[in-house]
C-alpha cells in the first residue's frame, strides 16, 4: 500500500471502488468514499486505518448472516444484519443467499441523516437495499432521539421460535410477549442502558404483519414509542427485530430472546406458563417497579 | 491454459476429459464436450470462459448437496439437485453420500432435448445417473411447454418436515399442503414469475408415493397440470420436489416451504391451525381471487 | 517414498510405526505391521498402495467419529465405528471424545480370526479396545456364517431418535420396531442383500440393555439369529447396531434408520401410527410374504 | 525461539506477556507469568515444554467454547469453561461472544490459593474475570477438600435441555433430577471416581437462581454438601454447573447429563417417566444402596 510506484500506491480499482480489500489490483483510484472519509477522519488518526475497520464491518456482517443462516434465522432469502460504524450504516441486501454474502455486497447509509452513500459495486450483481431499511432506521432513530439510548446495531431475523410464541400470544389474545424468572432475561438491556433483572418482567411488544415489509415502518415506530425500553419488537407470523449499543449487544440480545421464545414453548408443552415465577421463589418481581415504568404490561384483548 | 506447448494448453486428460478443473495435468485432449459447447458457444466469449461456469455449475451441486445434507434434507443417500447451465442439465448421482459429492461426479444432459450428454468419468466410480432424472425432466418441462415459465434447477429433498406436512395432511384427508398469513409465503413464487403475497393461500399438492422413484413421474405431471401455478409438489412419507427460475429461486423456495411445513406442524402442537389466517388479521385473503385462478383448494375427501 | 536414500525411503519412525502417514519424519523403520501386510499384500499390487488404503480408512473411520458427534450420535464417548478392509478390522478406540480422534488412535483385527493385529502407538496415550468390540464381531460374523451376506462395518450410536423409539416400543409391550410406508425404509437392505420396498414392513428387533456393554453379545447374536435378515438391532434405552456390506451401506442404513425413528416420534406426535399404511394406500403390504419369510412380526406381549 | 539475538530469543513483548502464542514479534520481555513458571518448573522439565502446555490449554477453552455455543450452551454470552492445568486455574471471561473467544482473553488463577494470577492483556479489551468464577472455585474445592476427590475442569451451560429439566422438576415440587436405567448414566462419575452403573439411580440437586450469579455460592456450596458424590448441580430456569478429574471427564459428564435430561423430556411426552425402571426389567436397581449411600432421593416436597 505504500508503494512509490502511483499505480500500487492507489487503492482498488474501478468495480469495487469503495471497498479496500477488493481483490482487484487494478491501478486506478475512485474517490467515491471521499466525502465520508473525509469527514469520518475526525476520529480516525489515519485513512488506512478506517479502510482497515470499515473492512472489518464488512466482513463481520458477512460472518453473522452466515453463523445466523446455520441457526435457521435467515433462510429463504430471509432477516438482515446492520451494523452501525460511527457515522457509516451497512446494512446487508435485500434477497439473497445469507450464508454466501461477501464483504463488498453491503450498502451504506450515512449517520443520522440516513442519506445512501455508497452502493454495492456493478460486479456484486444487480443487489437491492434491504426491505428492512426503514425498519433499521426507525430503530437506529432510538439512539438519536433519546438521550442515554444509543444504538450500533440492528438484527432481524425469521426465528421459528419468534414466530412460534406470536403464535402462542396470538391464541391468547396478547399483544406482546412477556416472560419472567428466566436466566437469560438478564441479557437484555432496556434501551437506557440498564440491564433487567432475573425476576423482572420482561415485555417484548407484537406487532401485526403487513403485504410489504416497509409498511410494518408505522407500527413498529408506535410500539417503540409505547414500549420505549424494549429493545426488540416482534411481527406476527414473521420474527423478531432487535437491537443493541453495538453489534455485540444485538447479537447477545438476539440470542438470549431466541432461548426466552424456546424455552417459553417448550416449558408450554410440559404445561408450565413462563409468564409467572415458580411457586415459592424468593424473588417475587416487583410489580408496582414495573407497572410504574416504561414497560406496561398490555392490557389482555379479545379478537 | 495460454501456454505456447500443446501439451500445456490443452485441457485435462483422458481420465476426467469432461470437466475442465480435473485435478489429472496430462496432455491429452478430448472432444467429449464439444457439440455442446460448439453450441452453446453462442452466447459466450470463449471456451475458457464457458469452462468456468461449467466448473462452477458443478462445484455449485456438489457445495449445495453437502449444505443440504447437514440440514438434514438428503440423508440416507435420498434426495438430489439438478441445476440448468443454457443448454446443460447437470444433475447429482443417485445412490451417493450427498456430502461427499465431487465436482465430476455429475451426469449431464442437453436441454430441451434432454438427451444425456456427459456421464461421470471412470474415476468416479461406477455412478448411476439419479432416479429422481425423470421427476426432474417433468419439472424443467414446465419452463419448454408452458409461455413466461422458466425453470433452471429443481431440488429433491427427503425434509422430515415435509414428510410430516404429508402425515398432517392424511390424518385429514386432504391431498394438498395449504397455509396463509406467514411471511416466508412470500419467497415462493407462481410458475408464471409473480410472488405469492403474505395474505395468500398457499396450496402444494401432495401425490402419493410408489414403490419407485420413476413411478411418481405420471402422478408428479398430472398434479404440475392440475396446480399450474405451484413450484412445488409434496409425495407421501417421502418428501418435497420443488423448482425455480434459478438454483437461487429453487433454493429460497425450498427453505421457505421447509420453514412454513415447521411452522405448521409447531403451530399444531400448540393448538393452532395455520390454515386460516389469525383472528381479526386485517390482511384477509381475498378467496375470489384464489378460486378463480389456477391454484384451487382441492376439495377434502374422506380416504 | 521412493528416494535412494535409506533413511528416507524408510517408513514413519517407532511411536507411530503402523500408520504410513505419522507425522512424525524419523528413518527408524518398524515392522510391527509385517505380518499383516504380507498375508494381505495378494489382492494388492504393492505395499505402497495397501498403506496408502490402510490410511484412508484410518481417515475416513475418525471423520465419520467427527460428522457423527455433530450428529449427537456419539456425543459422551459414547457409540463407535468399525471398518473392515479385506483382511482388517479397524475400531475406533472405547471411552474418548469422538470428534477429536486421530487416525493413528484405531485398533486393529484379524478378519475372520478376530485376533488382535495393532494397537494405537504409546503416543496416543492409553487407549483401550473399543466395549463394543464384540458386539461388531457379532456382526462381523454374520458375514462369514451366512452364504450370500457381507459385513463391511459396523457403527454402533446412542442417538436420541434410537433411544425414544425403544421408549415408545417399552410403552407398548413390543420387542422391536416396525415401520411400513415410508420412503427411507428403501434405503435397508436385507442382509442377504436385497433392498426393503417402500410398502414392507421394516422390523429391526429390540434388545434388553445391560449394565455392561460385552453383555449384551449373547442377546445381540440371539435377536440375530432370529431375524436374520435385520440388518440392525435396537438397544432398550441405549441405542442402536447397524451394518452394511461397506462403510457406505452401514452409513446409509443408519441414516435412513434415524430418519425413521424421528419420523415415528413425530408422526405419533400428530396422533399418527407408522405401524400401518395410510388409508387408501394402492400399495399395501402383502403381508404373507412378510410373514414366510424371515422376518416375522414378534407377538406383542404384555410385561 | 532460540536466535541468537536476544531481541529475537525474548518471549512475546509487552501486550500479551503472558502467553507464549501471541502475534505480536516485539523483542521485549516480561516477567509477569515468572513466579508461578518457577513454582511450577517442578513437574516439567523445561520452561519451554511448560509454554507449550499452557498454550494449549488456553486454546482447548476457546475450542471448547466455540462447540459448545454451536450446541447451544454458551449463547447470548451465557456460561463458561474453566480448566485447571497444575497449580494454574483458566477460566474463560464473562459477557463475551463465546464462539469468538481468543486464547490470550483468559483469567488464571493459582491452585489451590485461588489467587489471580494473569489477566488478559490490554489489547484483549476491558475484559471482565467470569461471574461464575466464585462458583467455578466451589467446584474446584472439592478436590481439596475430600481425599480421593479431583477436580481438574468445570464448565458451565445454558442448556435449553437442562432448564428444561428444573421446570418439570419444579412442576413435581422436586428439587433434584432423577433417572434410571439410560446408557448415558454410565459416563456420569461419582465425586469419588467411580462410575454410575446404567441400573443405578443418578441424582443431581437443583437448587434456586439468584439475580447475581455470584449468590448461588452458598446454595450451590450447601447442595454439594448434601450430595457428596454428584459431580453436578442444576440451577433452577438457568442451567448446569457440571465437573470432572480433567477436560475430559468434565466435557463427557455434560454431554451425558444433556443427553439424559434430552431423554427425560421426550420420554415424558411419549408418556414414560424417567424416574423408574423399564417394566420387567432384569436390572432392578438395589434401593438399599442407593438409601444408604451418599446419594439420597429427596423427599417429594409440596410447594
Amino acid at each position: 500500500m505504500s508503494s512509490q510506484d502511483g499505480s500500487l500506491v492507489a487503492g482498488p480499482g474501478r468495480c469495487c471502488s469503495a471497498v479496500p480489500f477488493c481483490c482487484s489490483a487494478s491501478g486506478h483510484t475512485s474517490n467515491a468514499l471521499e466525502p465520508a472519509r473525509e469527514r469520518a477522519a475526525g476520529p480516525w488518526s489515519s485513512h488506512d486505518q478506517r479502510d482497515a475497520e470499515e473492512a472489518d464491518t464488512r466482513l463481520l456482517i458477512a460472518e453473522l448472516c452466515k453463523q445466523f443462516y446455520h441457526l435457521g434465522w435467515v433462510t429463504g432469502t430471509g432477516g438482515g444484519v446492520s451494523i452501525r460504524d460511527g457515522h457509516n450504516i451497512y446494512i446487508a441486501p435485500s434477497g439473497v443467499q445469507k450464508e454466501r454474502l461477501h464483504p463488498i455486497n453491503m450498502f451504506v447509509l450515512d449517520y443520522p441523516s440516513f442519506q445512501p452513500l455508497i452502493s454495492p459495486p456493478a460486479c456484486s450483481g444487480p443487489l437491492r437495499p434491504s426491505q428492512c431499511t426503514p425498519l433499521f432506521l426507525a430503530a437506529y432513530r432510538i439512539g438519536i432521539d433519546r438521550p442515554g439510548a444509543e444504538v450500533g446495531s440492528v438484527i432481524h431475523t425469521h426465528s421459528p421460535e419468534a414466530v412460534d410464541v406470536t403464535i402462542l400470544c396470538e391464541l391468547r389474545g396478547e399483544d406482546a410477549f412477556v416472560i419472567t424468572h428466566h436466566e437469560m432475561i438478564k441479557g437484555i438491556r432496556r434501551n437506557s442502558g440498564e440491564y433487567h433483572r432475573y425476576q423482572d418482567e420482561l415485555v417484548i411488544p407484537i406487532i401485526d404483519n403487513t403485504p410489504q415489509e416497509r409498511d410494518l415502518e408505522e407500527s413498529l415506530s408506535e410500539a417503540i414509542r409505547r414500549h420505549p425500553e424494549a429493545p426488540a419488537v416482534l411481527v406476527r407470523r414473521h420474527g423478531l427485530y432487535v437491537w443493541g449499543r453495538s453489534w455485540r449487544d444485538a447479537k447477545t440480545q438476539c440470542e438470549c430472546l431466541d432461548a426466552l421464545f424456546n424455552a417459553t414453548i417448550r416449558a408450554r408443552l410440559l404445561g408450565c406458563d413462563m409468564r409467572f415465577p415458580p411457586a415459592g421463589s424468593k424473588y417475587l418481581h416487583d410489580r408496582k417497579s414495573t407497572e410504574a415504568g416504561p414497560l406496561r404490561f398490555p392490557e389482555p384483548q379479545q379478537q
